[in-house]
């Protein structure tokens, strides 16, 4: 009996459209990283499991996926260990490789390994696949792409304003108008936390906060209320709950708030001089919006923090992010070299561009050209036509087989090639090829000393 | 104590130019797959092991990376099992998922899976790492990435003539002019064995026969004689021996030869067919040359087998191989369906070009202008004028501090820029700027209004 073929559960395979769509937009981020001076690196899928293991919390040790050694990976291993049964402590025994998690880490062991052939400040790009063993539900996946771009070595506020560009480069080429790029600062999360007096409960206060829009700011009271923020905390922060205005009026409320906290007030700066820079730069269709709430990865970002929220009306999360980190490298031993990056969330921008219909029609670059198969003598003088058109960079193929004209026919309108040649006995009499039009319909016959013509037209 | 940062053995990272001239090779091996007719598909990393296991022979099994199962892998495994300390058995209870392997396994199951949607005959390609677990050895990684294009759903020979007439596009456009495309058949290897009586010897017979050149017909029929083949076998065998003049010529001896034998006169038949269309197209600058010593795979092909070796001069392994299977999805469930494929090996076009000189200097696209930062101020017009460089698809960057200018002008020798731009107090009163050619040396001042001039000039 024959295998019933599966897939693993979790991943995916993609079409020939699939593909040629996620390629679409990989090529516009990487055009856009490159002409913003990132240079491509690549590291390899799996890694040496100590560079990977306590990199990601106790929960991202559980969710990466282990390599078992090869050969006869119990023969070293102690009966104790195997009787005990204790799977977590056979791990460290029978497998010492591992699927990598995300690209950051990588590029820290790069950076320290390579730190000798390096000119820094180094900024790098890198977009390769990332593997977790997360429980598989809609939308999330066991193998997806990130598209990084991180600046290593300059702890220079340009960096900032750079990649807020950068975003808005890229979703500007992608027609994905309209984008709000969020922008926050880990020194004001402090700064908060610092001058209210509840350094603990940060992240509950800024998830309160959010809700504004939506309860109000006796709803934000009360759910701090609930969440065991007190009464005068609530009171302190309360120029948060009325931070309105251009992002420039909103940090002054906030300078004033943070002015008794050193870290808090150098945040408001960074921010100000940010949004001046990016303000007399003009960005060319996204949106920049001071967001206090704004805290992803609170304990790995040191400086700014990104994200990026799809256009109004399109309901998504996040469709990229990132921020300043200070001592990426110091795990490996590489101190002092402060980075910054930010993200791109392929799987999503592809939804997005989907639901938006923002896909050019060339992303999907099917064939051009399908030459109709009369036979051995008709097909060799069509293969010498196809070869012309795709020494021109045309996508065009001869069908294999003299099958029923219906049948070739059929298989041009699955492909829904555009045009489509027939070349029969008349056509080799008369050293000519007739192209019929399948979007248009009509045809028209060219002389083989025209081809060009035909080029023209395609 | 921070962590002495290592990578796992047979992998390799790839540096910003090492990751350029792949992605040169990539993309130009990716142009012809298009213009030829392939579509792209692409497979998840891991496979369940079901997939994988048992398809690549007992060598096969054991160089499959295997993943271990997450979570508590070992609560449901017998005691008995572990007791036994045999790692073969084990293996199937805590391990359910393997990387693949190469991309021939994983298409064959993307066709079963995905026959209801495929258009027949379905040209795809597919360029994605695989992994195995061999011994690491100068030139042999645990990951590399393989480049398919294969045609399943046709028996037609055209695709065979196609197949050669892609090799030869690639390796012309790679300017690695001169590959040589040695072309066998199955079938005449089969009636070889048919008429000389020794099909369990076949490949120590093409193995000596193979040596020709080097030790001459008493060499290879002494070492025939050593390796127990009959003295009559090789008598029957001998006209293999004065294979000599054009293709056909050989052809012809060959026909002679394999006369009493069905498949090998089919066989001879079908690589005339192919020769003669293919002298008829013509080649642009590869070498086709029958080899009736071809044997690679041989029990996995059934037809045509193919193999490009570099030009002569060049000390390298094969370049590119593939050829015709008959039964590629049969073992899930689709019969019948004819498949044939060709693949490149790119790490070692990636030697070959690069001990030639053929990597194109564009290949390596790093950044073109850097502009010098005098401080802030000069930084925000720099920032402009880079912005503008960009737009325009110029790789610009602006050197993220005001540093010294030896040590930014340092920094742009390291990456290679052409360009160096200067934007100081002086050039800020004038709206202009001064760029300077690091290639010629000598520098011209520009006015802001024209940056146009300057873009004309990059």
């Amino acid at each position: 009996m024959a295998q019933k073929p599966s897939i693993a559960k979790g991943t995916r395979d993609f079409s020939p459209s699939e593909v040629n769509k996620r390629n679409y937009i990989m090529d516009v981020i990487k055009k856009h990283f490159k002409t913003f001076g990132f240079q491509p690196i690549e590291t390899p899928s799996f890694e040496n499991s100590d560079t990977l293991m306590g990199k990601y919390g106790e929960e991202g040790d559980r969710l990466i996926f282990k390599i078992l050694n090869s050969g006869d990976y119990l023969r070293k291993v102690d009966e104790e260990v195997l009787t005990k049964k204790d799977s977590n402590s056979l791990t460290f025994k029978i497998s010492e490789k591992a699927l990598r998690y995300d690209l950051t880490v990588p590029f820290a062991r790069y950076v320290v390994m390579h730190q000798n052939e390096i000119s820094f400040p180094f900024k790098r790009y890198q977009i390769q696949p990332v593997w977790r063993a997360d429980r598989p539900q809609k939308g999330r996946f066991r193998e997806f792409f990130q598209c990084d771009a991180d600046v290593v070595g300059s702890d220079s506020l340009l960096q900032e304003i750079e990649l807020v560009q950068l975003y808005d480069a890229v979703f500007t080429d992608l027609k994905l108008e309209g984008v709000t790029i969020k922008l926050n600062n880990r020194k004001v999360l402090a700064g908060i936390a610092e001058v209210i007096g509840e350094s603990d409960r940060l992240i509950d206060f800024t998830v309160a906060l959010d809700k504004l829009d939506k309860i109000g700011i006796e709803g934000v009271s009360k759910e701090m209320g609930e969440k065991g923020i007190s009464e005068s905390a609530i009171e302190k922060a309360s120029p948060l709950f009325s931070l309105k205005g251009t992002n420039l009026e909103q940090l002054n409320i906030l300078g004033e708030l943070l002015r008794e906290s050193d870290l808090g007030t150098k945040g408001v700066e960074e921010l100000t001089f940010i949004i001046e820079a990016l303000e007399s730069l003009g960005l060319q269709s996204a949106n920049l919006k001071i967001d206090v709430t704004l805290a992803r990865g609170l304990n790995y970002y040191t400086g700014a923090i990104f994200e990026v929220a799809a256009p109004e009306g399109v309901s998504m999360g996040s469709i990229g992010g990132g921020g300043r980190y200070d001592d990426l490298t110091g795990i490996f031993g590489l101190k002092d070299v402060s980075g910054i990056g930010i993200s791109f969330g392929l799987d999503r921008i592809y939804l997005v561009l989907e639901e938006l219909g923002l896909f050019p029609e060339t992303a999907d670059s099917s064939l051009q050209v399908l030459c109709v198969n009369f036979g051995d003598k008709e097909a060799m003088v069509s293969l010498k036509l196809v070869n012309q058109l795709r020494k021109n960079g045309i996508r065009a193929d001869l069908y294999p087989s003299s099958a029923k004209m219906q049948k070739q026919m059929k298989y041009a309108n699955n492909l829904n090639v555009p045009y489509v040649v027939l070349i029969g006995e008349k056509e080799l009499e008369a050293h000519s090829f007739v192209v019929r039009d399948m979007i248009k319909g009509g045809q028209t016959e060219y002389s083989f000393n025209d081809v060009d013509q035909f080029l023209k037209q395609l």
